[in-house]
């Protein structure tokens, strides 16, 4: 790829940021009750109003991270949503669990009545991730304290007893390591970290070990696969759980990774994160046939049972462009560029909506446009935005060494 | 449609029915554990062992049926599989839940261990179907009986307290009225009354008038549309949920107030079944351009937030097949016929696969084969043959009546 290309790449990534950022500042903020819309269609129009938790947190966590780290979004209405955004959730997501516990609902109706509470820990995650990057900020102590005190929960849950997320045991039900339960912990180690004093490192530095540890029991069959749910002791699982493979949720975990071992000056994870969490998921994901990553396979080949498995989503492709690019930045191995620049083609002709703004979320198989919202009850202000801007990062970089 | 193709069509339907028993008799009985595997590839292979009580439940109903009613099918092989998967289900679906009450587990491993229940009705429904219908063919008095307390159950927490279901009220979880509880219980009268003496009879008639008047609470915007859920009070609920359509459930509606409407020679409700229940969600859900249902719409034109929307689904299919006829039989309206042969035209091309036997359950808006296996977690041994049984027993009536 030449640095013409990736110029010309830069170039596009950083406009569409900016258009991204643009759409949902002007369509997605609720001036009355506070929080955001996230169900919202082709042309910005909002199509429901119910406010799901996991994209209310990541929305916060966005605008943040995007106020405090790059110069052109320190604008006072970006920071002005953050912290509406904020106290939405601090008013209403949080609900009392079972022994003195607190969760955080899963949906709320527009005006923060709690219509759901899932039996996970994920909008708790996005609720430390938005509290956490809120209060850099902001500089506000309490809110700080309140993520860490929200993660020793998490914790607590995840590794001494899950009793207070309220799942009822069954003889037959296995218990599973899930893929997203130790990246997110990872990705919450990383976020509460980053910047911070040795102290903090090294509160969460047996954490996020083991978390990495978690992550790699999912590399299966003598290294030629990552299987998205394994046994707890880190063995195959039978049946189709069992043989489920995601490959977005695999590059992500790639990139967390190498973020990891980056920090830690990892080799062998390096080496280990780019070999079997980018291309393999690559390898066996990438439709040769019509082009894209598939959402979900089977790694006998069998067909896998989730509806929606040979559809092209969009975040997939955010994960694999930051990966493959991230890859690259450590390894410098071309192949990983050319993998970058084929995921971006696709992505640019196929998700992006130069039209209305933003991105399409869901294809089918084939790269037609099968749902045409922007927004929805999984597709918020994140996966989009924080591609886009890890991407126009990682290019200033490598164009600047280049230079 | 000629009586040439009518009789063209019933012996195809004829055959397809022989096969497609034939097919579940060969692959899907486990007979070291007991029960039914359902998760069966294209050409027969298990792919998954674990056991789904709904399929389980519909396997046992749907042999004994065949079994009972019609003599082809009065085979000591297929009451030994339903008294077999009878039994699997009374030893391990069952499990106890909160103030004495029975609930049924939703998933089984193959040995029988609970993996996981749902905070739903369903599971018992399909209890209460299989063990009605086993009892009617083994003369078992305790096992009607035993279907009689579980469905008191099911009314208790129907109407009365669904605090035995062990779901958590929220404040901004509204209560629904969803079409699929009415028409379920309204399944399971039929089923409980059908052929019994006027004490039983009698014993459910107001669960069945009240169950008729919920789903008639579905009839929306002026009588315009048919909407999935509703208020407890009958109004269009706010947003995503309340604008949702499945036409193929409305389509198994209205078959079902037909059978009411004749059973209690209801002239206006049959009217109400097949102008709004049979000719309105076809007039929404025919797809102009590819032909086939769309499984779910937005009445107000929105895209659907469900990714499998514009998916083409076995079961509806095999719904509108069954309302055609049925509308047809009752109403003599030419038109009927005419949607029955454009649906049947569709299924037999799509669906059915003659090279490996059964029928594919997930096609693309498109009409390709999106999932390519005969059996999975919510496709068994039910709404193909359903179908084929009754529109061979509806082509049997209407033939002899032209003769």
């Amino acid at each position: 790829m030449s640095v013409v290309k990736l110029e010309a790449s830069r170039e596009w990534i950083r406009t569409e940021l900016d258009n991204v950022v643009d759409f949902w500042l002007k369509y997605s903020h609720d001036t009355v009750h506070g929080g955001f819309f996230t169900c919202i269609g082709r042309d910005g129009e909002v199509y429901d109003e119910l406010k799901y938790v996991w994209l209310q947190g990541r929305q916060v966590w966005m605008y943040c991270r995007l106020y405090r780290t790059m110069d052109r979004f320190r604008r006072p209405e970006i920071l002005e949503a953050a912290v509406a955004g904020g106290a939405f959730l601090r008013r209403f997501a949080r609900v009392s669990a079972a022994g003195g516990q607190w969760k955080c609902a899963f949906c709320l109706s527009k005006d923060g009545k709690v219509v759901k509470v899932q039996r996970t820990i994920f909008s708790e995650c996005f609720y430390v991730m938005a509290m956490d990057e809120l209060s850099r900020v902001t500089g506000d102590e309490d809110m700080q304290l309140e993520a860490e005190q929200m993660m020793e929960q998490l914790i607590y849950w995840v590794r001494v007893d899950s009793s207070g997320l309220d799942r009822p045991q069954h003889p037959g039900d296995v218990p599973t390591n899930s893929m997203a339960v130790p990246m997110m912990l990872l990705c919450l180690v990383q976020q509460l970290t980053e910047g911070r004093g040795p102290e903090v490192v090294q509160k969460y530095r047996e954490l996020g070990s083991w978390c990495v540890q978690q992550i790699l029991q999912h590399i299966q069959r003598d290294g030629t696969a990552i299987l998205e749910n394994v046994s707890v002791e880190g063995a195959e699982l039978p049946g189709c759980q069992g043989r489920l493979q995601n490959p977005g949720h695999a590059l992500e975990a790639g990139w967390f990774l190498l973020q990891y071992s980056a920090e830690w000056g990892d080799e062998e994870l390096r080496t280990t994160a780019v070999n079997k969490f980018v291309e393999l998921p690559y390898q066996c994901g990438w439709d040769k046939e019509h082009g894209g990553l598939f959402y979900f396979l089977d790694v006998e080949g069998y067909c896998p049972t989730q509806l929606e498995w040979s559809m092209k989503l969009w975040w997939p492709h955010c994960e694999a462009l930051i990966a493959f690019l991230m890859a690259y930045s450590h390894s410098k191995k071309p192949e990983l560029l050319e993998r970058f620049c084929q995921v971006y083609e696709y992505t640019c002709s196929h998700f992006s909506d130069a039209k209305s703004g933003e991105w399409f979320g869901y294809l089918t198989q084939e790269g037609k446009v099968a749902l045409d919202f922007k927004g929805g009850p999984f597709k918020g202000f994140f996966h989009v935005p924080r591609c886009l801007y890890m991407c126009e990062r990682m290019l200033d970089d490598l164009l600047a060494k280049r230079d």
